[in-house]
């Protein structure tokens, strides 16, 4: 006898037993129906790309974290994101598409992170991406919220909040206090929940200064309601239009300043199209601490944590990139989209105990079971069954009737149809109610 | 301006239109659905594996066209095929399964194949398995091709022939006659299609001889329905008894004779099953030419050809596999797989015009237009139509009507309504019907 192979697949790779599957699937199910509804076309690319596509707009991290494919012919790798992707599909696909176009997809994405509980180096993401030529009306960056509102409400959860936030507003604001070294800053910021907010700020301070860090700080205390955040943030512009004397004519001056005012305008319409699209507004937060790893957005950003679970992190994430496309074309192709990491949200919410009370479609209505020669008659009542919608199996692989039954049993199927010869014969089929152990005799031509 | 990156994916990957997608959608969609009305359950496994565990049963081909992983860490590459994964599966998470098992389950695969038309290297498979301790009855083998028969009637697809065969008649004749390199007789009749008969007898009579390939060639020439050639099958294996004298007492001859009648017999079963299965019999013909690559098969085997596109290959392939979890256990686990190469049957549709006929489900029923200031009341009648199962979407990117109305003709949206300012005064709302061009006031309460 050969040596045996342990059984196993790498780790941080997510593989789920037959019933959290069908909880998985249904989720996904119930998720890219509400894309169908609202008028979103399915793309699917393959999941090998071109390096020089993969890696064009991105920085050290993804270059570290990507899958390589070991073949000599060409430099391929697996994708790490749906989006990098869809911009080469857009322009590639450019003649077959209408724009605006709205595209949904499911895929699996690979990024070798550490190995930590929660984190997959293998990752479903469902996307919705929006994307037009020349102009994209902001009001979809809060349409593509919204779809991801309807997505939770799909699967019976509510308890989640939308953090927004416009990369223009920091930006802008940084660009007023003419600091060259933003991308520190926002590296900075990102970590704010990780650090703590003391030593977040501490950082800022070391790296542009005490009184610059002021504005900063300033800018990321801002608390309220959403609508008081923008007043606020009205305010703030006013205060720095002032301070730094705007109409010096300094054009770093003026870049940013119309920038932060640009960023304010936007999440405001972002927020009161939120409103009107039915979002309910315990659902969405404006959060400047927001930032997003990613490189290539240029305004909306969002990030979405389940409540009282912040630490699990963001479960669904993405905002606007206007310039995604310009690796292949100086046609502008700009675009806001939203990703579900599946993967991720099915571990938190199998963590939290959603799951248990998830009310996912059933399984299998019906067992036929053959006792002696009745395989005919059993086809013919499985085919009249399925065609009323039921599901069926009919068991074929012999044994006892009660082997049979403890089949039945332990696959949660609530009925058995038994179909002997003799009952064959007084044209009756016995059913038998595997809850109450209950079984009467029912006429075939009554199924 | 820096160089642009021409927007492009690898050779041998398939990519789709949004509208090809549909079809494309729809098709998977049905032939799941087939699967699950028939109990079988869904399971998801990574694409990477452990290579000790892809390539543990294979030749040399596989190992060739495998697309292993540059990653340092462990050894891992893309899996091939979804069985050899599904059998570590079966074994890992034998604990929370119930036998007999069925599993449907739908992923990419991978072969590093020459590139050439209608060939993929990034292909989908949709399987369904059926596995069991010990034992599974032989009907389980019809009753697998019984439900890619129901796949391919859900999609409208009635000219396809399944080709049947058994390893175990081929092989049991080849121990009778005594030949040891059956491998290379296997892989001359796998040619069979490729360089035809005469090459075909041929090779095989240079491989063991005049005497021998006689039986083979007389073998291969069986013909008639798929009863008559049971029968002569019986007849067959009777012959090879009396002239190689069964009872000399050699153990080669009780064995391969043994074997060869126990191939007959579970083809005659899988037949008779079929028939009564419900399955037509224009659609599968035994055929003993059938081998099939893969190692893993041990009893019956079969192909699928659409009829009279026998060219395109095979679209949907499998067979029984005794021994796949011995790998990883000593526990008996037969199983018996059908795979549909999606992707591939998806190429063939196409090619011979079949899906331009494909009804799929419609995409979008009613786009809104919002003329001047009415998203809110556009939200509205949009949340009734869809509450109303219709599908939707709200024209979002400003413009004049117009250009909306073209964007709603591009897509193939039947209808529009337009929602203007002065029409929700009078509480009505303008439906345009995009076919006729004609357009009628709806009340907004009759919606």
């Amino acid at each position: 006898m050969r040596n045996k192979i342990k059984p196993s697949i790498l780790p941080g790779f997510m593989e789920l037993n037959p019933k959290e599957q069908l909880i998985f699937n249904d989720i996904v199910n119930k998720i890219t129906k509400v894309y169908e509804r609202n008028g979103c076309l399915p793309i699917d690319t393959p999941i090998i790309e071109k390096e020089e596509i993969l890696l064009a707009k991105s920085a050290g991290e993804t270059e570290k974290q990507i899958y390589s494919i070991a073949r000599e012919d060409k430099k391929q790798a697996l994708r790490f994101d749906l989006t990098v992707p869809f911009a080469r599909y857009v322009v590639q696909h450019m003649n077959d598409l209408v724009f605006p176009f709205k595209r949904y997809q499911l895929g699996k994405v690979y990024r070798g992170e550490r190995n930590q509980k929660g984190r997959y180096r293998e990752f479903y993401q469902l996307d919705v991406d929006i994307v037009s030529i020349n102009k994209l009306d902001i009001r979809n960056d809060a349409l593509v919220i919204s779809l991801a509102a309807q997505a939770f409400d799909s699967i019976g959860l509510n308890q989640y909040t939308f953090q927004i936030s416009n990369r223009k507003i920091l930006s802008g604001v940084l660009s007023t206090l003419e600091i060259d070294n933003k991308q520190e800053v926002m590296s900075i910021i990102d970590k704010y929940d990780k650090i703590g907010k003391d030593k977040c700020l501490e950082l800022i301070e070391q790296a542009i200064g005490r009184e610059n860090s002021s504005y900063i700080i300033k800018l990321l205390g801002l608390a309220g309601s959403n609508l008081e955040i923008i007043e606020q943030l009205r305010a703030f512009n006013q205060r720095l239009q002032e301070e730094f004397n705007i109409n010096s004519g300094k054009e770093e001056l003026n870049i940013g300043v119309f920038e932060l005012l640009e960023g304010i305008n936007e999440i405001e319409e972002v927020i009161k199209t939120l409103s009107i699209l039915g979002v309910s507004d315990k659902n969405y937060k404006i959060d400047l601490k927001i930032i997003r790893g990613l490189d290539y957005y240029t305004g909306t950003i969002f990030e979405t944590v389940i409540n009282d679970n912040e630490k699990y992190g963001s479960i669904c994430s993405g905002g606007r990139y206007d310039n995604l496309a310009e690796l292949y074309t100086d046609t502008k192709i700009p675009g806001v989209g939203i990703s579900i990491g599946i993967t991720r949200l099915f571990f938190v919410l199998k963590e939290i105990g959603f799951l248990e009370k998830y009310k996912n479609s059933s399984g299998v209505d019906y067992l036929i079971v053959a006792l002696g020669e009745t395989l005919v008659q059993c086809v013919e009542i499985n085919k009249k069954l399925q065609a009323n919608r039921f599901k069926t199996e009919i068991y074929l692989n012999g044994g006892t009737l009660k082997k049979q039954l403890v089949y039945a049993d332990a696959q949660g199927i609530p009925k058995v149809i038994i179909i002997g010869e003799n009952e064959i014969n007084e044209g009756v089929v016995v059913v038998k109610d595997m809850l109450t152990g209950e079984q009467c005799k029912v006429c075939i031509a009554d199924i």
